[in-house]
């Protein structure tokens, strides 16, 4: 028999509601004989008031005995801004080495997009996560006077693109449509766009199966509204994916639906599940937030520990409930607890 | 009497065909008395075959004598990436001091736009053009090896970001709705984010009639489909304002008809006015090139020279031929004719 060990970090705003409707179907869907094993930690806003602390060395080693991780939302108006994204958020992807970030786009039939003429949209990001103008190097001199200079430092190896990038031709292999579009801006950031493509080139000669393409990132920007079903498997850098995501995202049925798992692939370190979206002070504790993202990152997470079965259940649950769900508004709870109903079922 | 100036730089692919066109259009629209003097020049890839040379020191103080440039498209599949974008287009932005890149997109009765429901969009970008990842500052080491490191390092300075804020703000203030967002990444990019964040509340002060408001760039592009609507004046750094931009022309009619100004308003320097689009090498030659974009162009280039009127009757001539023209497939002249014959009735 087998046995799911999970760190469970709700967070702040609409974390918390989100992730006990995703655990409610993590429990429904698993067979009776795999023990779930929860541990929920109190990272967030609260925590870093109560004690100013975002993510200690002590935590790390915490999380680090778990098999993954299960996140709501990190983030509050009441802590300036880059305080929990930097010393929380991106602390722990890069502490856990996560250097693929694992982004599925779907839209399903019936599902509202603002798109006009519903396009057939199923492709997955896989945005590098460690590397990028997201290392936090760089610095500032004379801060607040008219003479202040602020650098931003984007760091690219040829051990993390290749890696990530060796992982996307691996997702694109396994499609159907077999296609791999590297999205970046050599153009103009020459010194890593050159990194990307000559990587990008060399890695994709192991994958003679793999149709591969090239789009600047304000190129796909603008066929992510006018032509999204062109897409397969996107990889991109850390920054640029952040952004195309979030568009992806809209255009695919929301960030209510859009999942994402920060994964090691070399499973040295539990990889991380998080729906999209962020904590949404605005509707917290009202019951509103829609909880499948979460429940679809519940889905990605059980694949990720070999439970293919369950994480395909969860799955066809979300479209059937996403297809009949129609305009009707439901509460966070209801729509977690359809979901049970679905995948139990 | 008055007299123009003018540097026209074809270029590339279909910038030869949009560029014939905005001139037929300028010529039509130009007042008897006002003299217009045009000076082509042959730069893009033809020239870099022939001679090596993208934009030399002479070709700077050429190009410095004229009150304006009207630039089609450069860049071609046969010059390796970034050597034109680097070599020239940014090269002059950069030695022109083109700070403000000014951006509007308007969405016309009439048309298509892949969004449902036909959004009111009516918004300007304010993209700064000569800091942030764009000066080309970073490098590579141990290129071509496992063991290779690129960077690109974003530069932002108070004196730069603060006269492009200033610059948006006093646009958010002659309009209407008087509404400014700042566009960044400030949760992330900390060292820049917050020099801008810090630099646009303090000129806000000096612009208390403007409502402000703050985006990160992800959820900007979530907005762009979603709510286009919300949007007055943005204010953004060079690499956030290209990718936005490109996905802003996407949903108000498409980069056929999206126009930019390369903007210096000191005037130490002749401002450049030129298609968002790129040069296209496919359909090059084929008469199949909207030159809309380019003539839009020309509305920002007279406007920059004092002719408010001239700019307004193109503008409202494009207006009228897009909301008639449906989904009437015209040649790049016969569009180039129906607007200049508008213009000039
Ligand atoms: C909150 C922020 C640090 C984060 C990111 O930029 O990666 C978020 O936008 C995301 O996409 O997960
Ligand atoms: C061609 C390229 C250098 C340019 C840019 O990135 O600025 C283009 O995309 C634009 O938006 O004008």
């Amino acid at each position: 028999s087998h046995s799911i060990d999970l760190a469970v970090i709700p967070g702040d705003g609409i974390g918390q509601e989100v992730v006990a409707e995703g655990l409610k179907v993590l429990a429904a869907v698993l067979p009776q004989d795999v023990k779930l094993e929860t541990t929920e930690y109190d990272f967030g806003a609260r925590r870093y008031h109560a004690t100013g602390e975002t993510l200690t060395d002590a935590d790390l080693d915490a999380l680090k005995q778990h098999d993954a991780i299960l996140l709501g939302a990190i983030g509050d108006p009441s802590v300036p801004s880059g305080v929990l994204e930097r010393g929380f958020l991106l602390k722990l992807r890069f502490a856990f080495d996560h250097h693929v970030n694992l982004r599925p786009s779907k839209l399903l039939p019936g599902v509202a997009t603002p798109l006009a003429g519903q396009p057939a949209i199923d492709f997955v990001v896989v945005r590098e996560g460690t590397e990028g103008p997201y290392t936090g190097n760089g610095g500032t001199i004379r801060k607040g006077t008219e003479h202040e200079v602020a650098t931003e430092v984007s760091v690219n190896t040829a051990f993390g693109v290749e890696r990530v990038v060796r992982d996307a031709f691996a997702r694109a292999q396994a499609r159907p449509r077999k296609k791999l579009t590297l999205v970046h801006k050599n153009n103009v950031l020459t010194f890593a766009g050159h990194l990307w493509t000559d990587v990008f080139a060399r890695v994709g000669r192991e994958f003679p199966e793999v149709t591969t393409d090239y789009l600047h990132v304000d190129a796909a920007t603008i066929f992510l509204v006018t032509d999204p079903a062109r897409f397969d498997v996107i990889v991109t850098d850390n920054l640029f994916g952040d952004i195309i995501t979030d568009l992806a995202a809209a255009v695919s049925g929301g960030i209510g639906v859009a999942a994402s798992g920060n994964i090691d692939p070399s499973r040295s370190f539990p990889s991380m599940f998080e729906p999209v979206h962020g904590s949404a002070p605005d509707i917290a504790g009202q019951g509103k937030a829609d909880p499948t993202a979460t429940v679809l990152s519940v889905a990605l997470l059980l694949r990720h520990l070999g439970y293919e079965a369950e994480a395909a259940r969860i799955e066809t649950a979300v479209a059937a409930d996403l297809t009949e769900r129609g305009d009707r508004v439901r509460t966070t709870a209801e729509i977690g607890d359809a979901l049970a109903v679905r995948v139990a079922g």
